[in-house]
């Protein structure tokens, strides 16, 4: 047996609508990949979804990406999938995407590792969008490479990872509700305004630049998102008092993580995500009566790795 | 006297449009700037501009700028300007933003140099306003600075240098026609689909990493304009012809510059750039009797310097 584990993702970034996303170190999910006697896949047993999650193969993303693996591959071994969900459903931080990653890794290791990491990516996309009827390579990009990431084009897909400075860290706020990504993403609409636009992008060259160069505050006034934000920021009760509490603390940026629920933070470290993290939640607190949970951690170098294998 | 030459520049590199912009080698502007008794400033002469740019110190770009230098220096010293346009007027290579540059590094040199860089780029900025109604970061900062520049701000400007791949190389090619700015913009509109937004700042992130990492292929995927070049194509006879001839000589991209109507192709070294800027100007040729220039020169590394100096 494998167990993969995919750490959770940002993706959009502020100023990235659909193409900029960075990997977590923590919270992610762990896909366990054993051998089974009948051909194709099958989904053993899924935890922590609270029996939300389908165990049809064809369905269910993680199973859906091994699939595809395993058509790309032409074998007719047989793998069954232990799903361990420590990212919450439908939160805006890569949830899909990293069961998906997990489990063409898994499998992936366990057939030999005849797939080289571009192959695994199309998989785990493919297994997201049989899963979820819409591809996210901002999210599945960063789970399987780690640090933050370019989604030039989905398809084919064109990713350029980007380096992650020193030091940089995170502060993830999870409002406990859910946010229909399709209902989200109406509320963008087709057209944009020309001005907006051309500031979104000009912040878009300005945090790719800041990442390589490390310069923090260029990064800082990249990290505005003219498009998506203001659209959504109806979603989750109390944004503004919860950005507003994160710059004060510190941060370099905050902003709604895809398309929400989840609030990310962006600080120069540790502490000060730290910081940021707990006057978010104090913030939201203030402002709705739901639940939250927080994170905080590295923004995450490494992408999905084996955390324990037995043969 | 202190002769400085600014170079020309090409604005929006197909992406990028209102905030990316490199600077030419050759062709540029030089202005001669000189001492004279009576405060303020003059303009003296201007030669190359068949008579059509105004000699009004307050609304001749360059003079504009040194007077905006003399405001914010406080000083009452005379100066006398001469102007030698190397580049033709309302071209789209930054004809008005180099001599407002060049006009301002003169002035400080001879001033003493007391401003520095961002106070000349403010400068020149406020000339370009005055003289033509607008601004043009995206000219005028490689113009000054040289290389390439990433203007993620006009107000308060927030120029981003970029690092310049080596042997990196451009062809311009110049229809001797005009095409009038403000009119070239109201073709782009004011709104734009959410889709081709996307795609161009996610090829703004891709020229941006492709500059840092002199990934060539990268920044040839990334020079594509979703955006304005779709609805200004009908401004130049035969551009489709002229961009398809470039790439099959091996050019990494070909667009317009600025608001056209010249066209550039960005290629990986000289001899390319001269086979593509031949191969442009043929098919040019073939489409349009209208008669050409063209200019084949590396991306300037340098920006305004003094050419000549005598005191």
């Amino acid at each position: 047996m494998i167990a993969v584990y995919a750490p959770g993702s940002v993706s959009n970034v502020a100023c990235g609508f659909d193409c900029m996303g960075f990997a977590l170190d923590e919270p992610g999910d762990v896909v366990v990949a054993t051998p089974q006697d009948e051909p194709g896949v099958a989904i053993a047993a899924i935890h922590g979804d609270g029996g939300r999650l389908t165990t049809e193969p064809r369905k269910n993303t993680a199973s859906a990406a091994v699939l595809a693996l395993m058509r790309r591959l032409k074998t007719t071994r047989g793998i069954a999938l232990t799903i361990h969900k420590g990212l919450p459903l439908a939160s805006g931080i890569g949830s899909s995407g990293a069961s998906a990653v997990a489990a063409v890794v898994a499998a992936n290791e366990l057939l030999g590792r005849p797939a080289p990491m571009d192959v695994l990516l199309e998989c785990a996309m493919a297994g997201e969008q049989a899963g979820c009827g819409a591809i996210h390579p901002d999210n599945v990009s960063p789970s399987l490479y780690g640090g933050f990431i370019l989604a030039r084009c989905a398809q084919p897909p064109d990713i350029v990872r980007l380096p992650v400075p020193n030091g940089l860290a995170c502060a993830v706020l999870h409002p406990r509700m859910e946010v229909e990504t399709g209902a989200a993403r109406r509320l963008v609409g087709d057209r944009v305004g020309l001005q907006d636009a051309t500031r979104q992008w000009a912040n878009v060259g300005g945090l790719v630049a800041a990442l390589y160069t490390s310069d923090l505050a260029l990064l800082s006034r990249s990290l505005v998102d003219h498009i998506a934000e203001p659209k959504r920021a109806g979603l989750v009760p109390g944004l503004a008092g919860v950005k507003a509490a994160a710059m004060a603390a510190g941060a370099l940026g905050c902003s709604l993580s895809g398309s929400g629920p989840s609030i990310f933070a962006l600080a120069p470290s540790l502490d000060i995500a730290q910081s940021a993290g707990d006057a978010m939640r104090r913030a939201f607190s203030a402002a709705s009566p739901i639940e939250s949970d927080l994170w905080v951690c590295p923004v995450g170098r490494q992408g999905a790795r084996v955390v324990n294998s037995q043969s």
